[in-house]
């Protein structure tokens, strides 16, 4: 007898019995006792739901990324908290920041929370390979909960993850400006994480494909703000280049604004695609053509998995989604 | 049964029950599987667990805030968690949306959750009038835990506001506007929170000191998206206006796109003033002129009047930080 029969038995959602548990305000009265009386019959108690000693469950989940200050990742604790909460699942959110030691201490006191589950945010966790040893605390930790890696990779037992195909929608953004004529792709990044470090391969191959070198002057790092990016761009009269691939809508305004101060008309004299398909895209002028990195589809794919991997059913340790390139106003294909 | 009896049950202190629920390492397995036999044949779960019993605490502070991917609110809790974190708390995290019921249901969820404090971030908690009925339950809430109020206004005992003068900062801008020469100035706002309720205040105050009339037609509301003002402001071929004061930056980014359609010019024909300050007030083109309205200030407060008030010093219940206008280029002054 699990949550399913019970659901059923009662003709109500699973979320409502959930609630009923959780002796949500938002179940009336009369459901909340036609639930309570199925489970009773049925001899089905709530503990079960949770995992290991049922005790023990706070019915909790910790979601971590390096800075929820970011438009990407606040989206997607957004998207998880809300979600989860439907599934009865409060959250503890803590931001690691970047720095590898500071992740270590936020995992080790996140799982001294007694969480059912841990969400790691971003692809920073991975570092820039997912079997380098830098991440073995992160195999320590999925021996106490199953982890969820959103935009991650970090192979081992216990640890799942949903990724965007980073490579495959950058060699599709980059043959894109290819096609249309561009012949000098600045390659534009914040980080050398795993997601950027797929973005890059993509980039790369594109090139390969299409029977140019690559320079690896042409891959420029600088922080994702807007300022720091354009000011970069302003700064190195070295590169020459009539396309930028940024591997962030911030560096992708940053690259648009260098573009005003030359007098360089966007796409004329230089095509601009950045990633995600943040509301900078949208709020800048001309409006930004990026990849939708498919933030709400990875979110939405680690909630699925969770649900059943707390009732200790089997999921896949690795599921993709693809990204896809919204055409805007910074290209003219 | 509470935690008296099942202490006196297992033969063991309080604090060791309540270590046992948190599943402390100090505590040996054998006394924990003692505990935890006597919690099971007893059906006692730790929600029992009451606030205030001082061995009780989780260090944790509850955030709770309406969308979480709003930048402003993101930005909020960044700020506190890092911060709150210095401190040795934990952050529990609850988007509660705007809806008035939702909010209950949140207020009451994270009630259960053994918080040490909550703070309520952004001005929806407080509705449009801080003595409205509707309240009430954040007055029932600061009967159990300390509740701090980011730019929010309630009276009551053991609630704690730390608020922008938005009054004075929309009364400041709006002048500006028109002692630079307009006349016709649209208030175009996305709530009728305490905040907006304040801003409105100002806007009108603004105009009366200039010798102008305030037309209620000239009040304009909308959803905080870009697309969604723009589009407003097309179809209103009513409103005859030479300026903006907007509540939020994504508004003003709005306006800045229905003037762009409309082929006026910006600051000449018409000029645009935002409000938070955030990224995306640098990245359209023009940037935006928009206030400061001190949010990390607020939380500066908020964190340093916890502290205070969670080692039962007198803090104060309101304390004020001033916004200013960041001149950038839609306006000509």
């Amino acid at each position: 007898m699990n949550i399913y029969d019970i659901a059923e038995l009662a003709g109500v959602s699973i979320a409502t019995v959930s609630r009923v548990v959780n002796d949500s305000p938002m179940v009336s009265e009369k459901t909340k006792q036609r639930v309570r009386k199925v489970m009773e019959e049925n001899d089905y108690t709530p503990n079960v739901f949770a995992r290991g000693l049922g005790l023990n469950s706070m019915k909790t989940v910790g979601l971590m990324c390096p800075d929820i200050a970011d438009a990407y990742m606040a989206r997607a604790v957004a998207y998880l908290e809300q979600n989860l909460k439907e599934h009865g699942y409060n959250c503890i959110l803590y931001c690691s920041g970047y720095d590898i030691e500071e992740r270590h201490v936020a995992v080790h006191s996140i799982l001294q929370k007694r969480i059912d589950a841990l969400v790691l945010i971003g692809s920073s966790y991975a570092e820039d390979d997912e079997n380098s040893e830098k991440v073995e605390y992160i195999r320590e930790a999925a021996k106490q909960v199953p982890v969820f890696m959103m935009n991650g990779c970090i192979q081992g037992e216990n640890i799942y993850c949903a990724l965007c195909n980073d490579f495959q929608a950058a060699y599709m953004a980059v043959t894109e400006l290819l096609q249309s004529g561009r012949e000098e792709v600045l390659f534009l990044s914040d980080s050398h994480s795993y997601s950027a470090t797929q973005k890059l391969r993509g980039y790369k191959q594109a090139l390969k494909d299409a029977g140019l070198s690559v320079k690896d002057s042409m891959c420029v790092y600088v922080e994702n703000k807007i300022d720091k990016a354009r000011d970069l761009l302003l700064s190195r009269n070295d590169l020459m280049f009539d396309a930028v691939f940024a591997t962030e809508d911030g560096l992708a305004v940053g690259a648009l604004k260098y573009a005003k101060k030359r007098n360089l008309s966007v796409p004329r004299d230089i095509s601009i695609i950045g990633y995600n398909n943040s509301e900078l895209s949208v709020c800048c002028d001309p409006e930004l053509s990026t990849v939708d990195s498919r933030g709400d589809r990875l979110c939405k794919i680690i909630i699925d998995s969770m649900m059943l991997r707390l009732k200790n059913r089997e999921i896949r340790s690795k599921v993709y989604a693809n990204g896809f390139l919204i055409r805007r106003e910074t290209t003219d294909f």
